[in-house]
């Protein structure tokens, strides 16, 4: 360990907040926490490289929001409440300037997000960071994949295709809208919605590699097909005014990095829905339904199939 | 996610051993695990970047087992036994042919140590391996470094400076001893010796960045001073044949890289740690004493102090 790797650590340790149960944090070999009796715990890991998961001219704040966001998202889709994280940054050299930024905007989501940095650790190398969330759910709570159920309607939070526009705009060179831009940047975890359809939900995945395909995972999980309505995929007025016709359908349905969760549930679980998303101030529109067979079909307005091209999420570089 | 990374998964999610308490693993958002009641939850993370952390030479199982090694070192140091981990792999290509070695060792060492791989995920960028290790312990049982007392003995496993032995002679272009190019490769985390001292020692580190400098950080987290006997060091017979005199010494003394653990013990439970020592088929020696004061110091035969040079790990590269 450098002297450079142990400023970095004290950098760290300073800023990472404490919840009670965690009973030893950073500056150990490891740290210890106390798991509430009677709740399962959930684990993800996410890793986000520079030139691979992000745009090289990404704010560093940006880049300390969106690798904790992409993290708590998985835990969004599980029905998880956040708990504690750990932080692995590898950075080509000690830039302390470059870290107080990051910083900031991984504690701006952590505090938001009631969730303790308890360890990690610096390395040098290029620029890649990765973080491990460990969340609680109610012993046989958590949603899967898994679960979806021929007659279930298929929902989706928030609006989709922002992030893909930014992408586009900024591909092709041209001025890349804010608001698109911010959600590329600045995906918000659905963590208020998980929350209150852990009850509800038959199967939940959340949009990273595009909806049509992380709705195929769950076909695949549950052994059934699934129908999506484009029409009904929701726009927000920035991509609306940026995109259109069937450019701005392959945005919204076929490119991921929204991290929206998309869930089936019963038609009986109609108004319960329409309370989670008043009550979490987050849209939620049901897209589609779950049938019989295998695969996702996109359909138009006239109920003929969409010829979609190659499902999945393309890394942008 | 593209279809190489889809590949990738597949492969390691053929390969992952289960445990009883893992409710749900590789494939859906994240894991669940059943944590067992009355036990606390450990928590470490560890990144190897290639040309940082090991010589762009090593064999990838050895990479595998070694990343793993490191992880589950930190573990022990806490005295906690392993249960479950994440991997992130970032990989310039997918080469599959190299992530199948990689998993040879990784997995080696994983169903050694009974711990069960339940996530993680596969990016394309620089090879950067992370892994998060997640283990148990009994409430109030962990070892930390603040716990060391005035009069207590200082202990090691094993040997040390062998790794620093193979970085030695890797630099200077000579040929590198098999022993201990091995000693670096495949550390040995001490599980077992760390079971058996976790209701016996005081305080607990794992060699890491050095011997002095390891300790340095138990006697600043413990408001102590130690003192070393340079000749007690433990030197393999590889290292004995390779090295001598203050070069040994200083291999010994100020690289890390053995992993061997460093714990403190009151003299009462020398016959214990003899026990444990024969038990776990692991050398422990005691290599110097706790004193009042602060900082360490590392003493010749006849009792003069070395002045020793920059403590802590010198990355190779």
């Amino acid at each position: 360990m450098s002297v450079e790797e142990f400023e970095l650590i004290d950098r760290i340790r300073l800023r990472s907040a404490l919840r009670d149960d965690v009973i030893l944090s950073i500056g150990d070999d490891a740290a210890v926490v106390q798991v509430p009796a009677g709740k399962q715990l959930v684990i993800a890991t996410d890793t986000i490289n520079r030139g691979i998961h992000f745009p090289d001219n990404t704010a560093p704040a940006d880049v300390g929001w969106k690798v904790l966001a992409v993290n708590l998202s998985d835990l969004a889709a599980m029905g998880a409440v956040p708990a504690w994280c750990t932080l692995s940054l590898s950075l080509p050299q000690g830039d302390l300037a470059w870290v107080d930024a990051f910083l900031d905007g991984f504690f701006e989501l952590a505090t938001a997000s009631r969730i303790a940095l308890v360890g990690g650790d610096t390395t040098r190398g290029s620029l890649s960071v990765s973080v491990t969330v460990l969340g609680l759910v109610e012993p046989g709570r958590a949603l899967r994949r898994a679960g979806a159920r021929v007659g279930d309607d298929v929902w989706v939070t928030g609006t989709l295709g922002d992030a893909a526009g930014a992408l586009a705009q900024w591909r092709a060179g041209a001025v890349v809208d804010p608001a698109l831009r911010r959600r590329l940047d600045r995906p918000t975890p659905r963590l208020a919605v998980a929350a209150g359809i852990a009850g509800i939900a038959h199967a939940c995945i959340d949009v990273s590699d595009g909806l049509l395909a992380d709705l195929r995972h769950v076909c695949d999980a549950s052994q059934v097909g699934a129908e999506v309505d484009l029409p009904a995929l929701p726009v927000s007025p920035a991509l609306a005014a940026a995109f259109e016709g069937a450019r701005r359908q392959a945005l919204q349905a076929t490119v991921g990095d929204d991290y929206e969760l998309c869930f089936t549930a019963p038609p009986s679980a109609r108004a319960a829905i329409a309370r989670v998303a008043q009550e979490a101030a987050t849209p939620i529109t049901c897209v589609g339904r779950i049938v019989a067979g295998a695969g996702v079909r996109a359909l138009h307005a006239d109920g003929s199939e969409w010829e979609t091209p190659a499902l999945g999420f393309v890394h942008f570089a």
